[in-house]
């Protein structure tokens, strides 16, 4: 992380962001749910499918080509006269959420970046190149268990012959759900698979997206840039024990593998708060968020307790360490508990270095409004992250968030700061566009 | 517990074992998963429909006449010449079993009464009162979340206004599944509610079952008699936080319900642990089987977590205190933890004492061929239980279980254990019904 910002008031020049102010409110009641106020923009949903429809609108309102591949991913083309299809910018993010999630976890960037064309019309900017504005598929992984999965088949980082096999927790197949309601608009119908040809050798991606730490609100700065994405990964960690009843069973004659599982979900924690204390701050992060129970029945001690761990750290090594101490400390607790473990790497993902030459480039643009602008690095996966592995130069632009809260209903970025990300994000794409 | 039993050769005379042997041979493949080799005769469910019928087919061979309660509950009845229907003797049990249970929890009870009526035959025993077997539905609640929902609503002990909306996890209600396939036959289509009148104010209930601990093994004796049910409940505990991101959520951030879970589930073992050893045997039981996450998704500290404690004890108070204690504790971590618990008692059964009047004259009757019968209590609740509390008087005779495993496709009796336990029901029967 660099030095504090210089807190400047933000002059709001440079751009109407009227437009910015509409398209959030046209978008914010899609996939709310009304009782929580979260989201529930599940991959191919009814819900996610109105979100594209609001942005094939928008986008054919400002006479942006629409276009789609066989994945899910749209992207909507502002091209130079005299036109020109390859070497251009791409900006965007998803418009899907995880299940009661926020308002602005990839909604803000894909609504950003729409805004940010109106705002570089204004400002009478001829562009040099094409901008596209992607919305990439799935990227949380809520339905299909695989985050990044629109852009990770687009890049070529998933297999389509294992995603084609996906299926969802209902049994719905992914190849099944992604045409579905398209016919062959904006290029549907097309086979799961690499598409990278779609974003025709773009010079650079930019990705703008609330924070989902407190790293920008404890400097005081309304956005930052991002270095790097920490390695991070998830590993399923399989207790099996004995079932038996739970009246009957005597405490002493037990084989519970819950206990193994409560100890290692406490061992995990505070193996990951040790290494945030001994960082200074961020060190580590480790989360078992989700539980399969089997047979999961009040009155049965446990068969098995299957737990996934969500382990990252600064880099691939740290992160190894991290699950590595843990298991040895779920192995240790399984030996007295008389229960058995197995740890199963789901997905690693490395560490992710994003291209020092295209941020110091938009740093130094972006300083002329915000000053020295904070440069984090962040523990969350992003479309980004795939491009950038890749090979295409890309940047992430933060925008504050004031409480930190993420993936909850209770996710927020204050209007200002907003408006600010709008003005950063358009200062960027006209730094690129036009040279 | 009374003293060691005299381990002594089983003559197995006095009756011919074999229908016994034909009998389980045509219901074990009935339900039996063929992956787990466990059981999934889930109340009101297409398997249970066929150990009904495998019932009434072998009731009907006999010459047995079948009723049926609106409640699901089923009996087949041997009345004497000259006829006479009221202050019979009801034995049986169940044939639902928990999701991938054991052959013979409950399914023992009805083979071995039907066996037994055949070697009381063989032996030409003329019963003075109607012998009626009783096969009771949906005890284990695997379906509909109510243990002993039939034998319950047969007593009255549950409300028919609260039965009849109670529904499964697909939402089908308990009213609409009752008489599914049955039409008219046996007198379905009454309504659910107090049938009681149906056993005809019977002298005795005697359920034999097998043991679900290990208390017989530990004694060497292939059965025994039971004194009282522990008083046992559902509580549960739920814990709630703050929804997160697991990346991107510092860990000193976090307010994570699965951890203030974790340490009441170990909590609850330890404390359950401690009184045992303090008994020197049985003092307690705690377990954690059940657990709910929200939003159980990988890459999210939890909003919620809630486990459901199954907490038994000799007494009802001791089952208190243990649960008092359980929830001191959590509560003292929640703080520590900043998240909030709430606790809820779901059921609570206070402790059950046998007839002992009954038990005596039974154990007298059976020392001549098991010699001094071992008795027991037992921690598992049980439709014998609920008849108990309703009035009849009440016996249980245990059939010894070599682990002590039960809830589970490991669950085991030996067959000369369990052609023991026909003769020794079959000396309990004729005890009751010639005098």
């Amino acid at each position: 992380m660099s030095g504090p910002a210089a807190v400047r008031p933000q002059p709001f020049e440079g751009g109407d962001l009227a437009t910015f102010d509409a398209l959030w409110s046209a978008l914010a009641p899609i996939g709310r749910d009304p009782h929580t106020g979260g989201y529930r923009r599940i991959g191919f949903s009814a819900a996610v499918r109105a979100c594209e429809a609001w942005f094939v609108a928008e986008a054919s309102q400002r006479d942006l080509v629409v276009e789609r591949d066989g994945n899910g991913n749209l992207l909507a083309w502002w091209r130079p006269e005299p036109e020109r299809v390859d070497h251009g910018v791409i900006t965007g993010s998803h418009l899907d959420s995880v299940p009661d999630g926020g308002a602005y976890d990839g909604a803000l960037g894909v609504a950003s970046a729409l805004a940010a064309v109106d705002v570089l019309r204004q400002r009478g900017v001829r562009p040099a190149r094409p901008l596209g504005i992607a919305v990439f598929a799935e990227e949380e992984g809520s339905r299909f268990g695989v985050a990044c999965l629109g852009s990770k088949l687009m890049t070529g980082a998933i297999d389509p012959a294992r995603a084609v096999v996906l299926h969802d927790a209902e049994g719905a197949r992914l190849a099944d759900v992604v045409d579905d309601g398209y016919g062959q608009a904006f290029g549907a119908g097309r086979q799961l698979g690499p598409s990278l040809e779609l974003l025709r050798q773009p010079i650079a991606y930019v990705e703008l997206h609330i924070e989902q730490g407190r790293g920008l609100a404890d400097l005081g700065a309304p956005i930052g840039l991002a270095s790097t994405i920490w390695a991070h990964g998830r590993w399923r960690f399989r207790f099996a024990g004995e079932g038996n009843h739970a009246g009957t069973t005597r405490m002493a004659d037990r084989r519970d593998p819950m206990l193994t599982y409560a100890m290692t979900a406490l061992a995990a924690n505070k193996r990951a708060r040790l290494a945030e204390a001994e960082a200074g701050g961020d060190g580590a992060r480790a989360t078992f968020g989700r539980v399969e129970v089997e047979p999961n029945a009040a009155n049965a001690v446990p068969t098995a307790v299957t737990g996934c761990l969500d382990a990252r750290a600064p880099t691939t090594d740290a992160v190894q360490r991290l699950v590595d101490d843990i298991h040895r400390q779920a192995r240790d607790r399984a030996v007295r508990d008389g229960t058995t473990l197995t740890v199963t790497a789901e997905s690693v993902t490395p560490a992710v270095d994003f291209d020092p030459g295209l941020r110091h480039r938009l740093a130094a643009r972006l300083a002329a409004r915000f000053g020295d602008v904070p440069v984090l690095a962040t523990q969350a996966g992003h479309d980004a992250g795939i491009l950038a592995t890749a090979g295409v130069p890309t940047a992430m632009i933060f925008v504050r968030n004031p409480t930190g809260v993420s993936h909850s209903p209770a996710e927020h970025a204050e209007p200002d700061d907003c408006r600010a990300g709008v003005l950063a994000l358009a200062d960027a794409l006209e730094e690129l566009l036009v040279r």
